[in-house]
């Protein structure tokens, strides 16, 4: 299993892999915010266990497994900022599932994923926001009583 | 901020102040599979930040301040623990919520328990339960033409 950093690497190399042909490192140290030593380091990890090719001054590359699991990360992540938006969370979504991600089970993504799918049916929707509507009343009528 | 780790302590010491009168470095050791050295470095921080009065041989108990936090880390496993048997996610519920609640901010937390009190309702609670049947008749079928 990689590890949250190296997740993130291959993540950022996936999502760079399916909007250019040539990915640099100068491209994933700037989506990361990272420095160019630190890239050239994860990238070796990443070739040494087979998830992408690279050697220094050529091109970065995913191979099948790279690719397979990139794929993965990069949906793992879309579906949780999904879900917080599904559920009205207030918080910067990328940053929670960003944060969120490494550490949640595979069970554990696709229920979240089927919730979502229930929670985007037109009466489920509905009826959540009525609920909703119907608790920020009691709110508001509690914070008028005072 | 504490960090994963004191948050872990502080929500065990929490939790067996709610149980029994004096609370005891192997109490806490046990319960968190660590070394009671560990649990004393860990003690000597949060008396250091104002959650607990600890002296080497002397009873630990907690301040307000710790009592008010302890109270919110163990109601935030709760939540989540919750969250996962809602959803019917099939992984270690305990484990899963462990690992998940330190990386949550509050307005997800809050936005979490929500959506618990909308899916307990029991209209929401019967769709669920049949949009989730659906699935599994539609995998049962994939499988059968198979």
């Amino acid at each position: 299993m990689l590890s949250p950093s190296l997740e993130d690497y291959l993540e950022e190399i996936y999502r760079l892999s399916t909007l250019k042909d040539n990915i640099r490192v100068r491209d994933i140290a700037d989506q990361l915010s990272v420095s160019s030593p630190s890239v050239v380091k994860a990238l070796k990890k990443l070739n040494g266990e087979n998830y992408i090719n690279y050697e220094r001054y050529s091109e970065i590359s995913l191979t099948p497994k790279g690719k397979k699991l990139g794929n993965l990360l990069v949906k793992r992540n879309a579906v949780l900022q999904e879900f917080l938006t599904v559920i009205h969370s207030y918080c910067d979504k990328g940053k929670e599932a960003e944060a969120m991600e490494h550490y949640l089970s595979s069970p554990t993504i696709s229920a979240i994923e089927n919730l979502i799918a229930f929670m985007h049916q037109d009466q489920v929707k509905k009826m959540f926001d009525e609920f909703n509507n119907s608790i920020i009343d009691q709110h508001w009528s509690e914070y008028i009583q005072k």
